[in-house]
């Protein structure tokens, strides 16, 4: 855990994903970890923070998420592209050294006992809300965001600062077949008078 | 209907989403029209291609949705980001003329009969797929995409365009208040060997 990472205010938490990014999704259970990753995540309230995740059948990592009813959504930045790609594509059934391979270093954050991964610029960790009729006709997780925290050098004060935190520090937002846009240049709409 | 407007692939349409816009939701029942924004919109499935979107209780076109059983999800431009943020912030209830004071121009495509927003670069047209615990009790509403469209001056051949389609084309990706980031540059990650 490095000297940067910061709480997040759970009411400020849903501005972590409403942006659209493409998340890291990792778990815990009897002691074997995974990550992968998913475009399919989304915010779904604010107070308390719920956001939705999709969770193909295929996924071992859905596997941890079901026995031990807790994740963790993480946003990782353009550092880690090659390596959202990677968890993204290789299986860990099929490849039990996956997360060796792509690079992925586990951290703590708090005391949730569950595994971060480090480099991102956002973490909020999630309880299950289990809704079995969801996860199975449409692979649709809900989690009930429990703590965040935030890489204070990209997010701070409740707002990202893409715009003066260094290209490398902006979040990647995936299309298809490792195809990504990084997210671009802020705007302001004006209010009303 | 300008011309420049073309249908997308169903097995493609998934990829309108993935990068996580904010969007516009659109609607129509007993011959009224409404439009809001939505961030909180999510690709769920890829065939049939499916999307979830969050519409709180106090929105106008929630109603016009449940009535109906259908709504489109649209891609919002640059250019359209004033007229994103009003549509968010309006609500027709206590303001009747709100779509006209917004600049929202409704055209049609295809026969759905229903309203599509002028100036956004791509349209998801949606049945309903009813879903009542989801939709009182976290507001979710799951749609299964019927037919989708893209402008081909920024999504082609199954692809968006954005680095080359000049920057009022980019997609807008809400924070909180009215703050939002254009989507940006196009990263590839490298394919395994």
């Amino acid at each position: 855990m490095n000297e940067h990472i910061r709480p997040v205010p759970l009411e400020k938490a849903y501005r972590l994903l409403t942006h659209g990014p493409t998340v890291l999704v990792s778990a815990r259970h009897a002691g074997v970890d995974n990550v992968m990753a998913a475009a399919w995540a989304c915010a779904l309230d604010f107070a308390p923070p719920k956001l939705t995740v999709v969770l193909d059948k295929s996924t071992h990592t859905r596997g941890l998420v079901e026995a031990s009813g807790q994740f963790v959504i993480q946003v990782p930045t353009v550092r880690l592209l090659q390596l959202t790609h990677e968890v993204g594509t290789r299986g860990r059934a099929s490849e039990p050294g996956k997360l060796e391979v792509a690079g992925v270093e586990l951290v703590r954050l708090g005391e949730t006992g569950m595994p971060f991964v480090a480099g991102c610029s956002a973490w909020l960790a999630c309880r299950l809300v289990p809704e079995p009729h969801n996860q199975q006709a449409y692979d649709l997780f809900i989690g009930e965001v429990t703590a965040a925290w935030a890489d204070e050098r990209v997010f701070k004060d409740g707002h990202w600062h893409f715009e003066t935190a260094g290209t490398e520090w902006r979040s990647i937002h995936h299309v298809a077949g490792g195809h990504f846009y990084a997210i671009g240049e802020p705007m302001q709409a004006r209010s009303e008078p």
